[in-house]
């Protein structure tokens, strides 16, 4: 993660999903922002591969427009896209089809002529995931993944696999061709600063790693949020459901991440064994720690069958088997339809040994709370006394918030890194297939049908709630709750009256 | 510290000095304002005793004035003038002549008898020290300080004495005539919230003690730093000098409430014990690690002798022989004309045991600052990933301040908090004797003239430095320097410059 930028530079990139959602509206305004931030100076040469019947105009047109859309600079502060449109070009053919890989194969070579220099060539499968293998083997087979003439990456999208045996079937298959060195399985949160920033806040600090363990700490609680609903993503979303979309992946890269010992070095081998371990060391999800629900409305969204049991929100307890986190809950949840779009970790404290303050103080424990996304930043939730006489006590909130700290735009799109980091030939802030396997063992047990489910359906919650009241019955039998989020602007009136009078702040007890 | 109000109000207030700066600037603001903010319901009487000649009418037009110009709460905004003047009265003697005591005694006959319930007197004592004992002994022989009708206390100003051997004079004198607990000594410094929130910060939360120790913490820095000179106290500032008027009491008071141990209990004698256990542990200071200065123009001011060696400014390194802090240095520095008001206790934490983060990174250790005055909070410095590519690390701030949590009127005056105190009986936040002489036997040996000062003077500071560069000189001695204060809102751009590139901002290396 700390390396210079590659002096293999220019680099080829082929998208294969070009005509694809995903490219126009993450991978090429993360390309153009990367050129305008100057963090990736230049690659030689863009290609999109697709099914879909269009010119090069077009094609160019297209991603102009994704630019114009979604990019963090847009062409009027930075318009590099004179110059670099020239350098994009389109191609239409079947991912199965032999010839749109010899047609690949002339188009590279010409540009490994003219590019000048080593480079390398970065596939990014931006494609449904039916044929991920497929374009790994034609690639194979067309010599495409050849190392001889430079590097060659694969960048593989989610979803990588759909349990635990599709994803080392998908595993052996792309490792017949490509060695696992070669593979960047990407999982867009770890390109999120926070994400990263959880390495460098337990790492780069002597006072929280003393802190971080089963000795100190009661509770961690992970959430997800989203408060939209599956969209135009019925039917892909339906095929999916929650545990596949965002508990497999996300969701346990963040809790890797929290979990993990202090890697030796900063590169990807120490941190993905690192990360590796800590999954090692979790208990497959247990049905009976876990609270699937579905939102009401879900089954007549478009693409949904009426009868669906696909569950749009889990929240399970984990518990890892190691001496650092023995006894130490992990609460996840993540959802959609819920009451904020917010991603957040907490680390929840024990209770002092011993207080002697009074009894009527308003006392809620220590948080440490990693404010992921949208407003990146970082809680402390202490005890100060409460002005006045007594010595009552009063918790509050330290905070800090990158915005504030950095200004606005300091803060790249997950994308940019992560391309970034590919074409460089950093693979740490990529899923290994060792740990990808890894967790889908974990949450195998919840991907099972529910067999109360097929007579009653699931626990059903009202969109912007926060899921199904089964969720706070969950950890309040393990006599915990679930953090009240009202936002990280100070520690909100709503908040502090929901921690002292739980039930105040428009739920059941507990209920957050 | 946890009293409900005292069941034996109301109270007779008799004011030693009365007519003096503090009793018309403090004393009597704050009793007016614990009377708005209802803190302090009532007192049946105050009586001011002094030796200028003054009606009753004058008396209390001059506390009129001091609320009017003095009080948190002024009179248009409560107004409890009209009632509440008719109770206070003016008794004009001298303190050494029994005819006072005899007249004071009859007041106090008669407020007792037309108070009602069994009431208590308030001495306190706001005269010049060398009368404290005088008045003490009169009080005796007069029959004043016999508790057969209800509780008798004194409060004593400081200066407590001039060195160890005037302080156990006084104590022995005081304590022929008022027990122990009947005696408090009030530094107001233990009045202000943030001093008391020490203890709520250390002990109502479970994470900050663990790190609390020579394990993590590198070295404590005390600093109370004023701008202004000794403007019209010339004459007595220049008898008393740095290290009485500020090192013995509130510095030493300060670094007490740090060094101590979990006391059993909220309690005047658990929390004193830990005090004087702490101070015990105090190695008496020592010339060689310590600093003495004098701002340029001090002796020209009115007052000070042209030839003047006392001190104005002072930074020692003190250690404590515990097994908490064993080779952790506190570094204690106060002076007068610096280049700020401002009061903070920093602990410096040790660096990470093992750091794998890119070595351009912009390090600086983890540090917990304790904003005691003007604007009183917490920070908590620390790294984070600086937003962009690369694995670089940011030194920010966490921060909290009351006013923004609580609001701006939110907090007392520490002279409210202790008459609050004294009037119930509770007696933590006074020094004890013992705690007294214990900070008197530490910086004794900075009592003694210096043979090289006597020669040389002492060496000069300009007004609005932070002091003489000796001070910076110490700290590097021992590896350390002192931390840029820059204000506390944010992390100023030109604090992370002095941290990043010592020298940057207006001073030589390490001089902050």
């Amino acid at each position: 993660m700390s390396l210079p930028a590659n002096p293999n530079l220019p680099a080829v990139i082929v998208i294969f999903g070009a005509s694809g959602d995903l490219t126009r509206r993450k991978i090429i305004p993360a390309l153009h922002s990367l050129r305008c931030s100057g963090a990736l100076p230049d690659f030689c040469r863009l290609i999109g591969v697709g099914r879909t019947e269009m010119t090069d105009e077009d094609f160019r047109g297209e991603l102009l427009e994704g630019i114009r859309t979604y990019a963090r600079f847009k062409p009027d502060i930075c318009d590099t896209w004179p110059q670099a449109s020239q350098k994009h070009s389109y191609l239409v053919g079947d991912y199965d089809d032999p010839e749109t890989y010899r047609r690949l194969g002339e188009r590279l070579e010409e540009a490994a002529a003219t590019c000048g220099g080593p480079g390398g060539f970065l596939f990014y499968l931006a494609t449904p995931p039916t044929v991920f293998a497929t374009i790994a083997e034609q690639l194979g087979k067309a010599g495409l993944a050849d190392r001889t003439q430079g590097w060659v990456r694969l960048i593989v999208e989610k979803p990588f696999g759909h349990d635990l045996a599709s994803s080392r079937d998908l595993n052996q298959k792309l490792h017949s061709v490509f060695s696992e060195d070669q593979i960047y399985r990407i999982d867009h949160y770890l390109g999120k600063e926070m994400v990263q920033n959880i390495l460098t806040f337990r790492f780069a600090n002597a006072i929280f790693e003393p802190l971080w363990n089963r000795r100190y700490v009661a509770n961690v609680q992970i959430t997800a949020a989203e408060d939209i609903g599956v969209q135009e993503r019925g039917g892909y979303y339906d095929q999916t459901g929650v545990v596949r979309d965002m508990l497999q992946n996300h969701m346990l890269q963040l809790l890797a991440l929290i979990a993990l010992e202090p890697p030796t070095a900063f590169d990807a081998k120490s941190l993905r064994d690192e990360k590796v371990k800590a999954l090692s060391a979790l208990r497959p999800a247990e049905a009976a720690h876990t609270v699937l629900g579905q939102y009401v409305g879900y089954t007549e969204e478009k693409g949904v069958a009426p009868d669906s049991l696909s569950p749009t929100f889990v929240a399970t307890r984990l518990d890892l088997d190691n001496w650092r986190w023995q006894g130490v809950p992990f609460y996840l949840r993540t959802g959609k339809k819920l009451a904020a779009k917010v991603t957040e970790v907490v680390l929840e404290f024990k209770q002092v040994p011993h207080l002697f303050f009074p009894s009527t103080s308003a006392f809620t424990p220590n948080r440490l709370i990693l404010c992921i996304q949208p407003d990146e930043g970082v809680h402390l939730r202490f005890q100060v006394k409460a002005p006045g006489s007594g010595m009552l006590t009063s918790p509050v909130d330290m905070e800090f918030h990158y915005d504030r700290a950095f200004g606005e735009k300091a803060l790249a799109d997950a994308y940019e890194r992560l391309l970034m980091d590919a074409v460089n030939g950093d693979a740490s802030l990529f899923a290994r297939g060792d740990e990808i396997e890894r967790a889908w063992t974990v949450v195998e047990p919840l991907l099972k049908p529910v067999p109360e489910a097929a007579a009653q359906g699931l626990p059903a919650y009202e969109p912007g709630s926060w899921g199904p009241p089964e969720a706070s019955r969950l950890l309040a039998r393990f006599g915990s709750g679930w953090r009240k989020y009202c936002g990280w602007q100070g520690t909100p009136a709503c908040e502090r009256a929901a921690e002292l009078a739980p039930g105040a702040c428009g739920g059941p007890s507990g209920e957050a």
